[in-house]
């Protein structure tokens, strides 16, 4: 008997709400807003009540459903405890148990975001048939989300995957947001790489249809590069050979099968992913065989097929 | 009642074996010679019948053991398959199977040398109490063994955890053993510090009591550095600043709760896990609480303690 699941993918603005089968059906999905205020406290209460909505409206009950999955945008702990969410105002909260006891018991599963949305696109996406994978989300800023063995990987504090702040060079002097220097995405976001595009355009030597005179976005500069922009090219070889060493760095940590690229950047398709390949191996030497590199393929779903993966795996 | 494993420790010159209870204690140790000739073929063989005559020699036979436990200095999937092992000669080879035909069916359990030593000092080691830690072995090479969940983390093709080529020096232009440049090994290993002392001493301007008119070891340049030399000093800042930043991204790719260091180079002692710890700080500006880093307490008996734990996880 099919199976259907209740998957939430909780934003800072808006929350994404599913009812997904366990054959990977959206049977039908919807947003609700993200209410922040007094701490977040409503933001529980009002998903429960929207989903109970959409069920009854079905004419099933709650507990129709095998459960319900969330993906919080911060770190989630193996046990599902969430320390501390700024983004939603949370201060110590129980997802899990909270979510479950306003749903007349269900199964809740929770996890972070990213991580969530690594393993909807292992299940659904670009990481389908492999069960070892990291994904990198390359958006304003970069995060990801690792899977060994069919399931999330959190490490012991929840802070596994958070790839985006991966010391990546010793001699930058620029501040990442995070307060360190040389962070991943200081290179590999879209942010990241609008910003290297100016460098480039100040050291000067290069020749560019873009100008420090006019404001450019990613996508310029990714275009750009496309076309042989001279600095555009020169930015991008230096964004990506960043982005390459990560991947060869958590190649020699976590050996996956797959890397996933999605967010905004990676709507640069196939020049961005060969590029990276390009670099990855001389990276890599050791690895005889080449990990598979694809790009992501869920958009703003991989979160919702995500979290409901995470019930449908215990249930 | 005690169960009693065999743990083997097979090294490209000498296989070190001992019989190890599960609660940690060995009853014995010895060691026989690797001999690589006919491909290695000899070699589990030689371990089987060495076993059989230790037990026998203790009037029990090999079907009272719970299991053998092997470390091999080389790769080896999930599964226990080994596709090449240089060091012993070795083809493609199945040491479970193998050793277990040998051993009258016994369970027998195979990992990577350096993964099981990590498996060893989570046990009954340097990081005893954690079941979430990454080892870094500090040799003439740079080895590494990640466990997490209180299992060695393998990774899709064996790869995992070999932290030695992890990529840290982008503009490094001296090649590594592997082919890369700017590997970790290049400056964390005992080679590579003995090679960065003397880039140190060549491009002057810093006093030092070593000169490149003597041969010099890696123990001469830690305890200079350890006396306030200044050549060594600036050359173990550099060194270390690489290893704590590759551990910066451990964290960030594993989150583990504990970092193990053992190997000769960790023989200078707290000297080296404060100068790590200083610089870690400053790579991993996310992580709230710092995770611990501690001494390899097991030495050369690591490998025998994880191999009997690989038995013991499933016995």
């Amino acid at each position: 008997m099919t199976k259907i699941c209740a998957a939430v993918d909780l934003g800072g603005t808006t929350v994404k709400i599913g009812l997904i089968t366990d054959a990977g059906e959206i049977l039908e999905k919807w947003e609700i807003p993200t209410r922040k205020e007094e701490n977040g406290s409503k933001i529980l209460p009002d998903i429960a009540a929207s989903v109970r909505e959409h069920v009854e409206a079905r004419n099933m009950k709650v507990t129709d459903l095998c459960g319900a999955g969330i993906g919080v945008p911060g770190p989630v702990q193996n046990n599902g405890v969430v320390e501390r969410c700024v983004n939603l105002g949370w201060g110590e909260t129980n997802p899990e148990k909270e979510l479950s006891a306003m749903l007349d018991g269900i199964l809740v599963k929770a996890g972070n975001d990213a991580n969530v949305a690594a393993l909807g696109e292992q299940w659904m996406g670009g990481g389908k048939g492999s069960d070892s994978l990291m994904m990198y989300t390359l958006g304003t800023g970069v995060g990801g989300g690792l899977i060994y063995q069919g399931h999330i990987v959190t490490g012991y504090k929840g802070m596994a995957a958070e790839v985006g702040h991966m010391p990546m060079n010793l001699d930058e002097e620029d501040a990442c947001n995070c307060g360190g220097h040389g962070c991943l995405e200081q290179y590999a976001s879209a942010t990241g790489i609008v910003k290297e595009m100016k460098r480039t355009l100040t050291a000067g030597g290069v020749s560019s249809r873009l100008s420090l005179d006019n404001e450019f976005s990613c996508k310029d500069v990714l275009d750009a590069a496309k076309d042989g922009d001279e600095a555009a090219t020169k930015t991008m070889e230096r964004c990506m050979k960043y982005l390459a060493a990560s991947m060869a760095s958590v190649s020699y940590v976590a050996d996956p099968e797959v890397f996933v690229i999605g967010g905004g950047v990676s709507k640069a398709g196939n020049y961005l992913v060969d590029m990276v390949k390009k670099y990855f191996r001389g990276y890599c030497m050791l690895m005889k065989a080449m990990p598979e590199f694809k790009l992501a393929t869920l958009g703003n779903d991989a979160g919702m097929f995500g979290s409901a993966r995470l019930v449908f795996l215990e249930a």
